[in-house]
């Protein structure tokens, strides 16, 4: 994969899409096609991270670029860097990640954009295959309180992210308060299950979905972003 | 659905179960056939539960409930009541609901031990239909920093809730250092995908997932729960 891959275009020649398919594809193959990638050995390490990624025992040029791609440092203690990424997103060394990348010492970096990275393949899949499939950008994140990581929609188009209930009622009739289902984070957690983490499958295809796929790219996953008013862990 | 009700065996006399199938069942229909609802009306509020449901203008029995449920209130703030419930999960009300129970005023309460639930569910199962499925017993938590709710695994039988890749290389042959796949939840919210709020949908069975099964009941959905010496959001 290189950078500058019209990465809907090689999914949308290379699978067999049907009309409401979801198309989820892995926060990291649309970095390589976005040259979202660094060599640690060309970054320049500041004394700030230097400090902090002594304090941590994690590799200085990995803290350099999380604190670069960063608007602020959410936790950095036990070993452990929560980040608010520039564009948003709470997660682990703002995202940067070496597993499954080629060359030693190479890392990805969260691409800039991800909503606007699911919009562009999915016009280039409707390009490709005449077809509009909604498109999730995905990627693993950790979570407060619970072991192990799981996959969540950093990028979306096609597809509401939330199914807002609110105000609607259930069949008791009772009237549900705070009902807003995450799906986007729910189908990039379930599109996981189709493969493992050796396996180097970049691109899962979800059908069965057509309830949640609206022809307008729609508000990306950008908004399951909880306002920092309204959150109170950070 | 009445207190007492064998769920294992009733699911089993009505879903065609396969080998390797992974049954979800929604929390909601577990806490009801184990007995654990309450009216609201029959809770006595002491002063405690009094004032903290005025400051969140929230019901002050659902407080109570909340209070009883718990081991200790993680926030209470701009109306939202989260807390580390007495068998360690970190949720909005200790996991109270009111939706889609019948009766003005009924909630539910978690299961006392949900993964106690899913071994007796999954053994139930195995007798109703000489098949072992995993069994995963699923609530709708919302998310730190996130917006919605996600379904995640509160118990589990029959498969390790997490997939560990720690120590072993991925296709690059870099080592996975982090690497620990919440697979249990990512079930949880795959199942969710198949019904809506209002779809009376208690039970999801998902199918192909052999690889994440096994014969003994495991070490169930509690091992998600991070212990809070290593947790930097409480």
């Amino acid at each position: 994969m290189v950078a500058g891959t019209p990465l809907g275009e090689l999914i949308g020649t290379h699978a067999s899409l049907e009309a409401n398919d979801v198309v989820v594809i892995s926060q990291k193959i649309v970095s390589k096609a976005e040259g979202r990638t660094r060599a640690l050995s060309e970054v320049e390490v500041d004394a700030e991270a230097t400090a902090l990624a002594q304090a941590l025992d994690k590799n200085p040029a990995v803290v350099q670029l999380a604190l670069q791609e960063s608007r602020r440092v959410i936790r950095a203690d036990h070993g452990v860097l929560i980040c608010e990424t520039n564009d948003g997103w709470i997660c682990a060394n703002a995202g940067i990640d070496s597993s499954n990348v080629p060359g030693e010492n190479t890392v990805t970096l969260l691409p800039l954009d991800s909503d606007a990275s699911a919009r562009r393949i999915r016009a280039e899949l409707r390009g490709a295959t005449g077809y509009s499939p909604a498109v999730i950008v995905a990627d693993s994140f950790g979570r407060p309180w619970r072991i192990g990581q799981s996959e969540v929609a950093i990028g979306c188009a096609g597809l509401h992210p939330a199914d807002d209930w609110r105000g609607k009622t259930d069949r008791e009739d009772n009237e549900l308060t705070a009902t807003l289902v995450a799906v986007a984070d729910q189908i990039a957690a379930a599109a996981d299950l189709s493969r493992h983490k050796a396996a180097g499958v970049p691109v899962a295809i979800l059908r069965g979905l057509s309830r949640l796929i609206v022809e307008e790219d729609g508000p990306g996953a950008a908004t399951l972003q909880r306002p920092v008013a309204e959150d109170l862990f950070r």
